[in-house]
């Protein structure tokens, strides 16, 4: 009979996923809806309740982008078709009656590294989630930092290029613009290489960046050209991002980051020729040790008890 | 009769300033040391001491450059002459025997405005000292922010150019090169502009930031192209800046930052159009309240304290 339960809950454009997480990290059951197929978010309690109804749960912590942790709401979210501000903390309160955690996605997988990944070591590091886009989890003297408006750590908007990339923001040469599986994927379109009309990337019709992965191990060179480009700018940013918090590592999560430990290494190299003196040996780039498991409802379950 | 008497102490590569210091921040004495004078560090202390002989002083604040405030050292400083590792602290605290802290001119700054300037209302905001380099003092959940290592906060060295311009530091690119004195004495030469040849400082044998500002306001093109060029690239950059930390405020302080109110608006200006949407009306420029005083010695007081 396991006691002290929590709900930890993913929202993401696609899909949410949520699961029963015990104190010591153990997923007990998994569930899945269609982001799409809920039309008011406001059923959201009721729909995850009918899946876990054998269990009695003491928290619920949620990941969802565009998250506010202090008010509890989702704002603006542009992945969600919910409205501009969904108080989801008070929906999961007011069915559920237990108290329930908001946070966005990087801080969620950060505090999930910190209890049960790669960053359990560190007292000061830094997740960057390397998913849709690019997003920041700061642990700052031991704890989540959120900043004064709950909106710090917003790496992945940082602009790396005068007049680059297009991005999603309505700005221009934001760091995701080049490193998230969207700015792999754009690569592709907008990298030049010599050997790029010889590509298997062109060939298909929706590349991932898992294709992208496996043609360069293939011996594909314009696919190894986006990877060590992406590598590269994702280093040669780390470097800089050290400058802020001066972190003891920089812990790479999601997507992007499973391809393990050859883009780990690509990347900590590109960090290490770029960083501040001051800085040597004293960074370290690590990948998450959560990536076999559940890891976004890990950190959200992570979240509510932290 | 005063009690609670601070010694102050700001060492630079030209001058050592030191000054009695009350809790309001009033300086009762000031005095100063040719830092080229002063061939062992150890002997500091005494010389100081026959300057302020007739006040009881209670702690010692010391502000100086490479400063690691955890060890008490002054490290590898490139422009002190006095070898690697400076145990600055102990030297005075043998001397005098009452406590001695230390910490970097950045740091000094920052506590300088949160205790007597213009960051009183604040609980998180950047100091960005803008002298012969760019530093960064950065108060988190009201206190200053040292990282792990004693050396966060290192925003002159983030790289905003690919290749930039050469640095001290033996990178390129870095904020420094542009937005500091040195950075504006290197943009005569390396800036083009269409009236660059009429520019009146040309004919300046070794112009200085003020003859900038000063020729801009006489309506010389190229000086005004100076000026503007510098504020824009930094408001990029603490528009890039607002996505760590999000603070409140950045406070300009410093050598540049003394001309004052026209340069603030540009930097201001500069930062809004290219922040982050999110941030939009939650980060504001201001200026030092501190100009006006010894706010070397003041911040150096200020962080004995802190």
């Amino acid at each position: 009979m396991h006691t002290d339960l929590t709900l930890g809950i993913d929202i993401g454009g696609t899909n949410i996923a949520f699961g029963i997480v015990t104190p010591d990290g153990e997923i007990l059951k998994e569930g899945n809806l269609k982001t799409k197929d809920i039309r008011d978010p406001a059923l959201l309690p009721e729909l995850i309740e009918e899946q876990i109804k054998e269990f009695t749960i003491n928290n619920i912590g949620i990941g969802a982008p565009s998250s506010n942790t202090y008010s509890g709401m989702i704002e603006n979210a542009p992945n969600l078709k919910w409205g501009v501000n969904i108080p989801i903390v008070e929906y999961f309160e007011n069915y559920f009656k237990i108290p329930t955690k908001l946070t966005n996605d990087a801080n969620a997988a950060a505090v999930g590294e910190k209890l049960f990944g790669s960053a359990q070591p560190f007292t000061e590091f830094v997740v960057i989630t390397l998913g849709t886009g690019l997003g920041a989890g700061i642990f700052i003297n031991n704890e989540i930092f959120n900043g004064k408006f709950g909106t710090a750590g917003e790496f992945g908007h940082v602009m790396v290029e005068y007049n680059g990339r297009n991005c999603g923001c309505g700005r221009k040469g934001c760091l995701e613009t080049y490193c998230s599986a969207t700015g792999m994927i754009n690569s592709i379109t907008l990298l030049d290489h010599a050997k790029k009309n010889d590509s298997h990337l062109l060939k298909l019709d929706q590349a991932t960046p898992q294709d992208i992965f496996e043609a360069a191990e293939k011996g594909d060179e314009f696919a190894a050209h986006i990877v060590d480009f992406t590598a590269e700018k994702l280093g040669y940013w780390l470097a800089n991002f050290a400058c802020f918090s001066n972190p003891e590592a920089f812990v790479l999560f999601g997507g992007i980051a499973k391809n393990g430990e050859n883009f780990r290494q690509k990347v900590e190299h590109y960090m290490q020729q770029n960083l501040l003196n001051l800085y040597h040996n004293k960074v370290k780039v690590i990948c998450s040790e959560l990536h076999h498991k559940n890891a976004a409802i890990l950190g959200s379950a992570a979240y509510a008890k932290y």
